[in-house]
């Protein structure tokens, strides 16, 4: 092993992780004059920018409904809220995954069971569900983690056999594919995210739920509101968790870019994938990288912090997405001392490099060239 | 009885109830340059706009904390799920209130136990409270409503006595005082809301708590960030419930004007109470006219739906708050058969009438005429 920090490194400019700052600077002009004609509208709560994006992203995915809330978490909340299971219920979620994919299920009043990913793409193993599931089981929530769409087709199985529900945690996944069909448009119904840092990327927190079950859609447009369909008339109750007009003036300017900036994005994930040639990594999954909406470039690597450093000596960013599972958090206690090694290992070994729709070029040859010469 | 619709209304102007396309007029242009700010920032997730609004609210209020969060709904349920009653615990609540008074309890995994208010005031009636309270009571949330202090000191003694926790419910009484003190600060904790058509409204949905203590605290700022304190640490399962860098940017623009709008909207209350002269009329307890933030100018009539046509016909906008009482909404069946012959009282003949910060003396004086020409 040589000792990198003895090396000199010239670059003068970093590359970050990530710079909302840089992704958002052609989207500046159009955002300021939408926000100003927002602004002076005088009307902020479930306005015309909001039906705007519904129909336009329910178009995208192609679901017969969109429904916009205040984030990616409450999305999957009011979609399992709308469910109406028995209090308790489990519903099985994988173990690896963002914390909110679990939360969701908890603050809907019902019991997350997890189970083991796959090594090899990451998401939720088809082959491990059935022995999870008892006669409390009523849903599938499968998470398209980083950007890839689960195996949906032996989970729909699964679920037919069980009679179980599926829905999917989109919040990684805007424009991702399995079989010609847009992630969001998989289940019985989706929740996505709008966080800054999302593929869709708002200037704030923002959700989304696409759904093509009338019944459920209707539910959930009047529990986003505090549970009124009709003004100052309460069917339900509800919370109050609203897509904000100014959100979704951006997502308007933003989303007819989404399917070009995702081909950037793959297009770096393919240079990644052809041409990092280094034993001690292991890259991510490429079969379906033209399905994929490559949210997160995820590699994996024994000694995950000397890497890092290494990435930092030469001034390259990187993110671990995540680092402590979730079945391990304090606000679990009740799973801290289950095992999902599968889960550990990922959470332990992997590493986010930078993936972005601002790396130029150079960039990334550079980002290539040092990691290739990692040892 | 004349019929008014038989009478020619010239007025060409009609009085909306309110405008918000007018009342933040005067703000364009600074929200316009703190907005454009914001977006090429690149920072959109609990930053410096959210930090300074904090701070200057929680003096504004005397406070020694001030945490934002997503909405007023969200502010009062973070306060109830930070103070870990036992579930099912009872909070008392007044009957007539916006149903989100109830709903945050229910939210919380509590339970609500209605009060009757004072036929004066509106408010929670402090001679009624202790015929409701249970060994299971562990906490009173007062609301503040239409701009007004609940009548603290004696609610205080029979908490003290009790050994019961106070919030309150400040969604409609920012700047509103007590004794001199502020409302938000006058209990164990506070929620806020900053809908658009609040006092202090921002563009969207808002909201914010305010405490004095330091544990209740801490722990909400962690519970509106998925229960995380430190990034990817979990000690407890939160929500996602952030101010919105956004609203806080406008909220900074218009929080300095508060006193100033307050005064404004006081003043026309003192007009309406002095020179509104009309038996058909009960108008709103006037003592302390200068203490109250005039959130809402209510009044109560037999027939409100022939006042209200008599408003219409001489282009005078109202509104009612609220048409339906809580305890008769679906939402609350368990409630339906109970019996709180005040509230629904007021739920029956009170109407709202203009009163916000852009109406012109010539209007005041126009809805006066008329009103004291009604028959
Ligand atoms: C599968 C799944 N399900 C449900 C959810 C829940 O959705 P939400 O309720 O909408 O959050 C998530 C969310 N997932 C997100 C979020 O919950 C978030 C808080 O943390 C992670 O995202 P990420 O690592 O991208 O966020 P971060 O704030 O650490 O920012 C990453 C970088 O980006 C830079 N940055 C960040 C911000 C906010 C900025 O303004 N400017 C800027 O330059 C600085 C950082 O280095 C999660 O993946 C999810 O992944
Ligand atoms: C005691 C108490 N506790 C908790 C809460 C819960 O707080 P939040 O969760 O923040 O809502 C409330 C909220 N209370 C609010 C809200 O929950 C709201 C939905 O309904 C009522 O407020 P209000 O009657 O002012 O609202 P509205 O939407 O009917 O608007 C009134 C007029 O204002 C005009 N307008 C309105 C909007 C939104 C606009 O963009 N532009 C415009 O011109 C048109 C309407 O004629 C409640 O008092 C409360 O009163």
């Amino acid at each position: 092993m040589t000792n990198f920090k003895n090396t000199l490194n010239t670059r003068t400019k970093p590359i970050p992780f990530l710079d909302l700052k840089l992704i958002n600077q052609d989207y500046e002009k159009l955002i300021n004059e939408t926000l100003s004609r927002k602004v002076s509208s005088g009307w902020f709560i479930l306005g015309e920018e909001v039906k705007t994006f519904e129909n336009s992203f329910a178009e995208y995915c192609e679901t017969k409904h969109c429904i916009g809330v205040a984030n990616g978490l409450d999305a999957l909340v009011l979609l399992l809220k709308a469910s109406d299971f028995p209090k308790g219920s489990e519903v099985i979620v994988p173990s690896n995954t963002y914390i909110a994919s679990i939360l969701a299920i908890s603050l809907a009043g019902l019991t997350p069971v997890l189970v083991e990913p796959d090594l090899n793409t990451y998401l939720l193993d088809p082959a491990k569900i059935e022995e999870k599931i008892t006669p409390n089981t009523k849903a599938i929530l499968v998470v398209h983690l980083y950007g890839k769409c689960c195996d949906m087709e032996p989970i729909s199985r699964i679920a037919q056999k069980n009679n179980l529900k599926i829905f999917e945690d989109a919040a990684q996944s805007h424009g991702a594919e399995y079989q010609t069909k847009k992630a969001g448009n998989l289940s019985d119904g989706a929740g996505f995210s709008f966080y800054p840092t999302k593929n869709l990327g708002a200037m704030g927190d923002a959700g989304a739920i696409t759904t093509n079950d009338d019944n459920l859609a209707g539910k959930i447009r009047a529990l986003r509101n505090y549970g009124s369909g009709e003004k100052y008339i309460f069917e339900e109750q509800g919370i109050n968790s609203r897509l904000d007009e100014m959100q979704a003036a951006i997502l308007n300017v933003k989303l007819p870019n989404l399917d070009k900036e995702n081909k950037i994005r793959q297009a770096i994930a393919k240079r990644y994938l052809t041409e990092i040639r280094n034993t001690s990594l292991v890259l991510p999954f490429a079969e379906t990288v033209e399905e994929d909406a490559w949210h997160l470039f995820v590699v994996r690597t024994k000694d995950r912090s000397r890497f890092r450093e290494y990435l930092m000596h030469n001034k390259i960013g990187s993110d671990i997405h995540y680092p402590v599972p979730p079945h391990k958090q304090a606000a679990y206690k009740e799973l801290n001392n289950d095992s999902y090694p599968i889960s550990e290992k990922i959470h332990q070994e992997i590493l986010s490099l930078p993936l972005n729709t601002t790396l130029s070029e150079e960039e990334v040859s550079y980002i290539i060239e040092k990691i290739n010469l990692y040892k």
